[in-house]
């Protein structure tokens, strides 16, 4: 509670000063103003953020929360819980798509067990032992969690960033937790009290009837537990799941460490909006990359004020859109250093 | 003009049965049935191009063609003529937008000067001198250029890749020179029959009198050389531009190579879309990557039939999208290559 605390109170805005002068700098550059769209944005925003007008994001980290939900006995997913160790083993063995992504790109990876039930039995270096605990309860019929376990696994994605922050200029996150689009849509639902139609889609591959299901267990759990009364912690304790607590802690983390971190898909999203909630500048230090297939990720990005630059038709979670964005980011920032003004241009080469 | 007539013949279609191994690997991997949308159809893609399941796109090579066009007498842009010189110049000195990114990706960086007016004095070992003509005529007044050049800078094209097709994987394309928005949206005009209104834009940064002008002088540059009534090299020939002509070459020139080659924004997209009607096939060598913001692009994406990865609201052109795209690519090839089926990896964890 006192590093949650604590981090809330040393998040600050941009450097309104180093921004203005990345702004300049780049409207005095040999091309018409504005031409390079969202890579003079990412630019500037970096200069906010670090308060330096020339950045690097060459040292990039992406990890990856897992978890189990509870409210897989209702029938919410297509896939079988044991899916959450499996391939959380798979990606840590870079044979599942987030390991095979972060390897090709060049992006540091590791895995956090937030709440794994039973757990990855080998060792390896870059895996987390976190454990609050097994899985979270069944939403449906009690909180998935209580505020304090919640509090606990936002924690811990704020000391994972701070015991980072020194190696690496850039974080992204992901997730692995069979029926976390049921959470996540619960707590996007409760978050932006959104037509409950625009927000549950059928994440790895419902079927009509458990989209149908999934639509009445998200109503039903959201009333049961009046989310709409409930401040953004509890909302994510009661109908989220401990991989959305700990990137939701990452994001805050993040912020108060002055550390961009990229905002993946559905369900990164809606941790970094369950963030800037809690805490409404460390939207300043979000870079969204991909707009997610999940339907709800339109009402999402609306919320979060963000917009997406990869439209992949991708719907796989783990952090898979938010990596391929990484050279996007590392050519913005060789963008604004390398470029020279119309008469420097002009004395080189006229 | 041989040349052309041989790429033409020598262009087939995908090798289907690659195309169906493929899918049917993609499919059997441990993850939500196309959940990684277009990750997965790229490869696929990249599969029925060369016929092999497995695929590298390491070698990467962007080629920039630079030229002229007399329609900038009519004041359609908001930049000197010079500019197409000295910013191409600066390209080759990595200090202009492409040069920079192609370094900052690691993709090889050519330019051809294919009607530069005056051309860049020094020598650089990436520069090739392939002139057809010191830019071309104004077309509000005469046909562009000959229907003879416009072959000339199409083969010049063709060559390019000929001479490259061994050394590299997959190729993109950019170009420089002022007023080919006006040129490009002659073409797609004339290609499409849309609503000027859906197709000329501000290019650089037309003020509103320059637009107004400038769909004046599109329209009556097309109704003076009756270009509903031409084929597509005679289009380009009468209203487009040496760089188009040669972008439209690589495009077929990649197709018959068995090379993918990336559709940059609107300018090498209009080359594209010349290319696919003069030979359909090409299409399926061609990847589209990102929506520049200049307003025709919608009609030309869907008139390729094609659908933009990246949304960047860039509008510089250079080829400053497509290249942003490759790190993307490699990691769809990556993907097939290294996921594993659900059974193996229960093999190895469960």
């Amino acid at each position: 509670m006192k590093l949650f605390e604590e981090t809330l109170r040393s998040i600050g805005g941009l450097d309104k000063d180093a921004v203005k002068r990345a702004q300049a700098r780049l409207d005095s550059r040999m091309k018409p103003k504005g031409s390079l769209g969202k890579l003079e944005r990412i630019a500037v925003q970096f200069a906010g953020i670090t308060g330096k007008v020339f950045n690097k994001a060459d040292r990039r980290c992406h990890i990856v929360a897992s978890a189990d939900n509870g409210v897989i006995e209702e029938g919410v997913s297509s896939c079988p819980l044991e899916f959450t160790e499996i391939v959380s083993e798979a990606m840590l063995n870079e044979i599942a798509a987030i390991g095979i992504l972060c390897k090709s790109i060049g992006v540091d990876f590791k895995l956090i067990d937030i709440g794994i039930k039973g757990g990855i039995k080998r060792d390896y270096p870059n895996l987390h032992i976190e454990k609050v605990k097994n899985g979270t309860a069944n939403l449906r019929n009690e909180p998935a969690m209580t505020r304090e376990e919640c509090i606990e696994a936002i924690e811990t994605g704020i000391r994972t960033i701070n015991n980072l922050k020194d190696n690496y200029d850039i974080f992204s996150n992901g997730e692995m937790g069979i029926a976390n689009t049921t959470t996540s849509s619960a707590v996007l639902y409760a978050l932006t009290g959104e037509d409950i139609e625009l927000i549950v889609g059928r994440g790895g591959g419902l079927s009509d009837e458990g989209l149908l299901k999934k639509k009445r267990v998200i109503k039903e759990a959201c009333e049961l537990h009046k989310v709409m009364e409930i401040d953004p912690v509890d909302v994510v304790a009661k109908v989220g799941g401990l991989d959305i607590a700990c990137m939701t802690g990452m994001y805050l983390g993040a912020a108060a460490a002055k550390k961009p971190m990229l905002v993946d898909g559905f369900i990164s999203g809606v941790a970094a909006l369950a963030a800037s909630k809690i805490a409404p500048l460390s939207r300043d230090y979000m870079i969204a990359t991909h707009k997610s297939e999940e339907p709800g990720m339109k009402v999402l990005l609306d919320s979060l004020e963000l917009d997406a630059m990869l439209h992949m038709d991708m719907r796989l979670g783990e952090g898979t859109g938010a990596v391929l964005a990484y050279p996007v980011i590392t050519g913005a920032l060789e963008i604004i250093k390398k470029m020279k003004k119309v008469d420097e241009v002009y004395e080189l080469f006229a």
